[in-house]
């Protein structure tokens, strides 16, 4: 959205292409406290308002997902999800994450029965419930934080030995008294009938198989970036997210840009996805020029 | 501010040291519609909402300016214009840029009894009146177009052939009907009595000198970093801004980061700004582990 509020004050003639607005950010648990100017704000709340920012430049916008980008010449050729072709002299990705699976057996047949990426639009439907939050990253944390609003007990797994949340995250969820933490689990499979019963995880210290009666399993073990539509065009770093030029945000195709989560900048945050798909914005300019 | 925001959210032990908040921010002639989330907001009222969302993370601040850094073994020394000492074991130089002077006689003499750096503080004074602007830039234009509320005509003039601003800019400069560019300007000298009357250029193509009446300059010619206080800890790029690595923000100097319009980022908008100060703060987070 920021990207598409420079290119548009920069009177370029812009096409924005997306299913959704937002992204991560309208799914996020917790309010965000950290977007210089707003000192909290949902996540949701905060997205309407840069697309009603973004909607006042008189930009155009497709709503559709974007299948293929092809290069020819110096014309960049874009294919939808609903089979529409555009056209463009510079392209900007900025189609940030989702979220990565367990790919544990299970997980793909009880998603909507029980196995969930996104607390805030979830929680509710487990008051009173047990279930296990998979992941101890800040992530984990918050999104244990927020089912305590509703359910009875939160068990957050951790796979490696050590919680990488922040303290500030572990000492919230250590006053909720309903969290409690595990580590060194290998979660083996999600169990259930119609809806999710139990998980199955290996303590990878000690060998020992434990089932665990949940009937939520939140997966919030990072993100993948959403790239696959370029993947012809970048060059990836380990976790395919796309390289670019930090200065400039251009990929190793001349022409074609990408910002924010999607990219291989150290630290995804809001703030940092904005000022980066401005700084693409602005290089588009100069580019096209 | 972000920096700021960032680093005590992290539960860094933070001291933010400035002797104002906002910067050139504060002093922008025209409301602020680029900043993604605010639609328009004028540049004091964006920056008091920082100030706000920054005070709030409980972090201390000294107002006062720093007149010089030293490190010794892994400690910085930050001596201030007060003669206060403090210890830090890293630094986030985030101090912005103040107006580039014209270096022309009569410049200083007329400081605040004609010249100005500073339209939105400046432009009533001027009711009535002509004035120059110096430099046609984006930042000229929009001195110009917001000077025009208030004087009866104003003169942009430009060193070079042509005008640097975005077509937008030089569409609404033309649209008030008050304002006149004029090329190739060599400024030679500001004169006046107990206040400007007029400046006398040259035309850098035909040689020839012309004394313009008018009775307000106001001077936008680009920025300068604020960084003399760092000097023997950093490289510096030809516009004496503060070399980067920009994954991480760091200096040439371990512990030493910068941010925003000080550092040699190609692009100086609030919101690129805000996104550094966010990085270098989340990487001194991970320095200091």
């Amino acid at each position: 959205m920021a990207a598409g509020i420079y290119s548009a004050r920069q009177k370029l003639q812009t096409l924005l292409i997306t299913k959704e607005f937002g992204g991560q950010m309208t799914k996020k648990a917790v309010a965000i406290e950290n977007y210089p100017g707003f000192e909290k704000i949902s996540g949701l709340q905060l997205s309407q308002k840069f697309e009603k920012h973004l909607r006042k430049q008189g930009i155009e916008i497709e709503r559709d997902s974007v299948s293929l980008i092809k290069k020819a010449d110096s014309l960049f050729y874009i294919t939808t999800g609903n089979r529409q072709k555009f056209e463009a002299r510079a392209v900007i990705v900025a189609s940030g994450a989702d979220p990565r699976p367990l790919e544990v057996p299970g997980e793909k047949k009880y998603i909507g029965r029980g196995v969930s990426y996104c607390a805030t639009c979830d929680a509710p439907l487990f008051a009173g419930k047990e279930v296990a939050v998979i992941g101890g990253g800040n992530a984990g944390f918050e999104t244990a934080v927020a089912l305590s609003r509703w359910a009875e007990k939160i068990y957050i797994l951790e796979r490696s030995g050590k919680l990488a949340a922040d303290e500030a995250n572990q000492e919230m969820a250590r006053r909720t008294k309903r969290i409690q933490t595990i580590t060194n689990v290998d979660l083996k499979k999600i169990d259930g009938e119609q809806f999710v019963h139990s998980i199955v995880y290996q303590d990878s210290k000690t060998g020992k198989k434990t089932a665990l009666r949940v009937e939520g399993v939140f997966v919030e073990i990072g993100n993948v970036p959403a790239t696959g539509f370029v993947k012809n065009l970048v060059e990836f770093n380990n976790r395919d997210e796309i390289k670019i030029n930090p200065g400039t945000n251009m990929t190793k195709t001349p022409g074609l840009f990408a910002a924010g989560d999607a990219t291989d900048i150290k630290y995804k945050q809001i703030v940092i996805a904005a000022g980066q798909g401005t700084q693409a914005a602005l290089s588009v300019s100069q580019y096209l020029k």
